[in-house]
């Protein structure tokens, strides 16, 4: 039996149901083969257990480890792979052209980054590239094992709308032929087929769902844009028959609204809700252009939100009614998408943005309170990503996931004695703040230095691996992604959203 | 005579007039005494001069120094002083409770932390606290000499609504007779007589308006909500007389908004426009809450707009309409504020944050251009600091105020060789990319270590003196300044803004 004292200034335990943030002052936490034993007064811990190592001290914040709800395992950015920012539809197309990187070690690299922000939970949003979707999916799960982060790993299947929003023959057929060849030929690569997926899903279920600690099999059809009703009633079944979990994006943009009007007379979340989608166990990327029914019914059904601020920014998607969201009881987690503001994944950054942008003018505005915000970033991801209550909290019982964030950019030179240490923390701290790691009570990353892997090496083979010439596949398909970006531009150009006004009109409500 | 050779991987040298971003690669940079002497390729440079010292290499890029057109000297940051953000009219109650900090001091860690981001020229907004208004100039101005930035330092008045936008009798009237007695003692104390400005700003003229090639004085009305027109009018004559700057705060709030309407009948810029007050040495902070029309005036007369996008988020005051702005010709630079998203004066993520705000939903909306961006922290600012020409691109002739900013968090580990420079630098770069920073050919910074200044001695006096008691007056005034917030909230309550459709509107357009 392995028992470690880990010490801090301020132990953020959880948030109360009253909403306030319940902290420890000169406080520690005794965990003991991987469970929290103990929480309370260090020198009153201290003298009650023999501990094989103290970690901590009172330069530090303690917290639960955090939960980054929506990214897609990106080791090297987008701008990095050659992917510039874009509203999302041309996005997506750019997105096709962008080269391949070792699946294995991007997982890695991505997950390195995860937890130097504090993040020991992540939800991974599966984007299928295949043709090998047995490996791939393998190789990202091996590299998610190697960092020691936990995942929910939601496999990703797609079988509609992959160029544009439209009927896919008749949008290949308004192509000029030399380009509608090519995106047929493209297509023909890039699906995954629905029984193989099912297939797929079934084997990764029986081995993970009912053994592991640190990894859980989701279904991710990636949205209602892109999966047709009979492929997600499908899933619905299967999550409900395994009783696990289904992520997916939702209504992310202004042309994905038009598009369900257009589809169904009603929004996605309607339509979803009518053929019994929603649920506990279903969560929703995004989610920018809900109307306020639709949040009702997310509300209603217990349906999470994973917001992602930032990348909603930056692919010109809008800024989320975060307010309205968390007044009717939605329950809101956060994550980076791999598109966050600085390009870093930074989980806290991420979380002040969303905080900076709900922050509408106005005396008595609603606006995110900190209790609201540091459960957007434990429990709430928690329930998205259904490790439930063995995350999310710093009480007995729970899995010693605990972050230790060094004080020295918050309190120095000075913090006024009267503020919160909580308000400060929100206000300024970030991954360069992020000091050691624990999952299950190992130490994943120690004075900002990985444990378990060698980041340095995963680096440097990485970069081995990208000065190798591509592949003339490859090379086809980003010629190709150029040559459809105006196609697909002058596409949604003939879509004239409504105007509304005022021009500065981010979100439907 | 000194000759550094400055060396690139890229360097970006300029704007050009068609909007493209000049850069040069494998580039260099040749200063002799403070001034750059030539720009162009390494090797051919190095073949040409006799270097007394050579300065990065091929994992740089280096930039024009970088101007921060709107903070007030914080070195501390509000937070760390107790005040949390709110609503502006609220947080400014808030900030008069805030424990005064060594005048000298702060000004040298607030210097340094801007130089750490690459800014080498700056505009105060100065917040005078008195009640030794010259001591404390010369404390502050001192404090940006020995970290070598320039300084557009200007000199900051009000003269009404110090406590509400409201005539201060009648407010002080309205409150119970305990708290106006303290509010009457409070402005006492705060006001900066009219007569000792002038005087004091003729003094600083003389002593550096003429010599310093460092040092810039301006005024700096707080704005037209705090001063009356006859101030207004007289600092304008001044200004034309001195041929200097003006810098003040415009339309932050949806509340100066409404009040500029019942005190004029019009916007406060038209207001200003018909008496004379703009032009192309005035600059002003915010704008957010301008119209279309206001725009037309601020580009027909040169006025600059100083652009926060971090503050107007924190302080709840909105988004500036910057897509609009650019549209019609507005000279826009930009500023922290010292409220910045992380805290921390990042003017590059500030810049990125800019970026951002203005992607507005649906294809083919306007968005600013990396040129524009980068004009914004360099010949934008240069224009409103007037700096002017000496300053803000790479070219013979100009001061070498330069920055090399590290290109690995950019390029590792992997950069497509198809991404331009200057989109991945915007998208990733940020203070802690900062390696060295020369301001008139010197070093500043070297390896992200101040050369000039003992930073943490800096830090050790603040804390020292931090930690004595504080004076009766302090607490006081704090103990005032939070009784007064209820009032103040009260105050505003009242005023009803326009209900404008939709919920999430940021702006009047």
């Amino acid at each position: 039996m392995t028992t470690t004292i880990i010490r801090g200034k301020y132990v953020l335990c959880k948030v109360e149901d009253n909403d306030k943030v319940k902290i420890i002052s000169d406080g520690a936490v005794v965990q003991q083969d991987g469970k929290i034993i103990d929480v309370g007064n260090y020198d009153s811990l201290n003298a009650r257990y023999v501990a094989d190592e103290e970690i901590g001290s009172d330069r530090y914040i303690v917290l639960p480890g955090l939960v980054n709800a929506h990214q897609h395992g990106n080791g090297i950015s987008h701008i990095q792979l050659g992917v510039l920012d874009d509203n999302l539809e041309l996005w997506l197309i750019r997105r096709m052209g962008r080269r391949p990187v070792d699946t294995y070690l991007e997982t890695m690299l991505c997950a390195m980054r995860l937890i130097e922000s504090g993040v020991t939970t992540t939800m991974h949003c599966h984007s299928p590239r295949g043709p090998n979707h047995e490996q791939e999916v393998a190789h990202i799960i091996r590299g998610y094992g190697e960092s020691g982060i936990r995942v929910a790993f939601a496999l990703g299947i797609r079988n509609q709308n992959q160029l544009a929003y439209s009927d896919e023959q008749r949008f290949l057929d308004s192509l000029p032929p030399s380009v509608a060849a090519r995106g047929r030929k493209y297509l023909a690569s890039a699906t995954f087929p629905e029984e193989e997926y099912f297939t797929l899903f079934d084997r990764l279920h029986n081995q993970y769902n009912k053994t592991s600690s640190r990894v859980k099999i989701f279904h991710g059809p990636l949205g209602p844009t892109w999966c047709s009703d009979d492929l997600l009633i499908r899933i619905k079944q299967s999550a409900l028959n395994y009783r696990t979990g289904i992520h997916s994006h939702m209504l992310e943009t202004m042309y994905q609204e038009m598009y369900s009007l257009k589809q169904y007379g009603k929004t996605y979340v309607e339509h979803l809700h009518e053929i019994g989608f929603l649920g506990p166990e279903t969560s929703f990327a995004h989610c920018v252009w809900v109307s306020d029914a639709d949040i009702e019914i997310l509300a209603e059904s217990g349906t999470t939100v994973c917001h992602n601020p930032s990348s909603n920014l930056r692919t010109r998607s809008g800024i989320a009614p975060i307010n309205r969201m968390l007044e009717k009881g939605v329950n809101v987690a956060l994550g980076t998408d791999n598109l966050s503001l600085n390009d870093n994944d930074d989980i806290l950054q991420e979380l002040r943005l969303c905080e900076n942008l709900q922050h509408l003018p106005g005396l008595g505005k609603p606006s995110p309170s900190p209790g609201q915000l540091f459960r957007m970033v434990t429990t709430n991801g928690a329930k998205a990503t259904m490790f439930l209550d063995d995350i999310g909290t710093i009480e007995k019982g729970k899995k010693a996931d605990l972050v230790l964030i060094n004080l020295e950019n918050i309190t120095q030179p000075y913090l006024d004695p009267e503020m919160d240490i909580e308000d400060a923390f929100l206000a300024k701290g970030s991954s360069s703040d992020v000091d050691t790691v624990l999952i299950d009570g190992e130490i994943v990353l120690r004075d900002g230095k990985h444990t378990k892997i060698n980041k340095a090496e995963v680096i440097s083979q990485l970069q081995e691996s990208l000065t190798e010439a591509q592949k003339s596949g490859d090379v086809e398909r980003r010629l190709f992604s150029r040559e459809l970006c105006p196609y697909v531009y002058q596409f949604y150009q003939k879509w004239h959203p409504p105007e509304r006004v005022p021009l500065y009109q981010y979100n439907r409500i």
